[in-house]
């Protein structure tokens, strides 16, 4: 049996909105898996009271603490062991769950994530990788997009590999290519810290470097991994987040705005951490929730942290 | 008479798109204005032999060098005197013309409004801004959209302080709301850089500072200025232009998306020094270059380098 933990109480729409979406995940997961969900227990049998599903597909693990959106993600970890984040990177770092989700608290997420689980090796500063919609219908792989606002160049460079690692196994592509965003297409362009990484990721040979992405490209797909400072990566990916919402209020409907509507993916993984983490949208909806969990399935079955764990230590 | 030098021979379809533009511009420029364009002889005169448009509102002036879009912008502009460009900025500098405008190397035109222009009083480093399209049909000031990939906190306070007074002067915002743009609204929040420029702007008494505006909120209008390092800017803004390509691909014809096109605009005004410079992009249709003459004509009415002079020196 695999399990894929969920923090039932992470989310604007917690615990409603998780349990709904737990349950839609569990009516398209096979029979060898198990949704953990954690959570309060009078909240979460409240919402559970009045929804069907297959009991056995969900098993509930209870909590007696919460970690807000707002708190600090530092403090609020070490101080709040028995919330449900807290409780999920137990049982994730014990090996009784295969992966953890959570759209609560990125930042506790982070945390639990460093202090829990470890990062793998010699990586510094563990990525939030978003999936970032081509005009091909597939997506990119932007890394990070938020955890790091400034990056070394060093750190742009293990980005590279990580994404390359995940494209590879997690998503399929033989030799991911892998652009650095940047204001420029010749190798000179750009900020310190872009020109600085241009120079480690051409020359280095783990990886299928074809050069700067402009804002320009980054529908084109000239790349499947996206190598950027979370600062810029975050802005990028929010402003594409706004645009679907405009979108459907104009009742635009187009494959390429439709997904950049946050639900399609469902969450991003943190890479580069000892484990299957992933972390979704603080407003996530129970689509958005079912397509994180899903995510987490075809994470676990990838077995991309192994292969991390092999190239990084 | 009011002249607006316009360099004839920059953009990847110059003379030809720039021609036509600015003879698009004189039928709507009032009868005090002229055109002055700077261009080799028989380039210029091969496209205006098939063209007609009133004699006196269009001026000739023949320089015999152009400064390539992929030469070096300080190189370049040293070693080429004589070209469009170079003229263009004596002009100016001259006070032959009110104003100079090249959809060419923005990397010269850069150059020579330092080098020839000069900074106003202790600005350090001038931004390009650029006109960020708004849901609610307006447009917010971007600053800087690529001319400085790095910035000092004290340079994105000077970016607020001049984005609020070309606000104020040419798009006539009583007390524009400036806002840093960042990943979280939090003051706290973002990169070193942001954190510190936060500081600064929160205890700024010449802005009207609202605080952080997140990617979400871009399209909002939360603020009348946009203040971000270029690095940010650049990406954005490109990505903005090639969704608006994407659209058009698809058929949709939306007020928000529309306005995303670079010709709408048709430039982005280099401010903070001595002169009205404004710079179009490369591939500058005949639209474009007209509006870019027109945004020319109204940042000359509303005397902002004036403005901008009497408050820094």
């Amino acid at each position: 049996m695999r399990k894929i933990a969920v923090d039932a109480m992470g989310g604007d729409f917690a615990p409603k909105a998780v349990i709904e979406g737990a349950i839609l995940a569990a009516s398209e997961l096979p029979e060898n898996y198990q949704i953990v969900l954690i959570g309060k227990q009078d909240a979460m049998l409240e919402v559970l009271h009045d929804l069907e599903y297959r009991k056995g597909a969900i098993e509930m693990i209870y909590c007696n603490d919460v970690i807000e959106m707002h708190e600090h993600p530092t403090r609020a970890f070490s101080q709040k062991p028995n919330s449900s984040i807290g409780v999920g990177f137990k049982l994730l770092k014990e090996g009784q769950v295969s992966a953890f989700c959570s759209a609560g608290n990125t930042g506790a997420m982070m945390v639990g994530s460093l202090f829990t689980l470890r990062t793998l090796g010699n990586i510094q500063r563990p990525p939030i990788a978003g999936y970032f919609p081509l005009k091909n219908g597939n997506f990119s792989l932007m890394l990070d997009i938020g955890a790091n606002a400034d990056c070394k160049p060093e750190v742009l460079m293990q980005f590279a590999e990580l994404g390359s690692l995940y494209a590879r196994f997690a998503l399929n592509i033989e030799s991911p290519k892998v652009g650095l965003v940047n204001i420029g297409e010749e190798e000179e362009k750009g900020n310190t810290v872009s020109q600085a990484a241009y120079q480690l990721l051409k020359n280095n040979k783990k990886i299928n470097f074809i050069g700067n992405v402009e804002g320009r490209d980054l529908f084109e797909g000239k790349a499947d991994v996206y190598v950027t400072e979370g600062f810029t990566g975050n802005v990028l990916f929010k402003m594409g987040e706004s645009l679907y919402e405009y979108a459907v209020s104009q009742g635009i409907n187009d494959p390429l705005i439709n997904r950049m509507n946050y639900e399609v993916a469902g969450g991003s993984p943190i890479i580069g951490v000892n484990g299957n983490v992933i972390v979704g949208h603080g407003i996530s909806s129970p689509l958005a929730i079912k397509n994180m969990i899903l995510l987490a399935k075809k994470q676990i079955e990838s077995n991309v942290v192994d292969k991390i764990k092999e190239v990084f230590s």
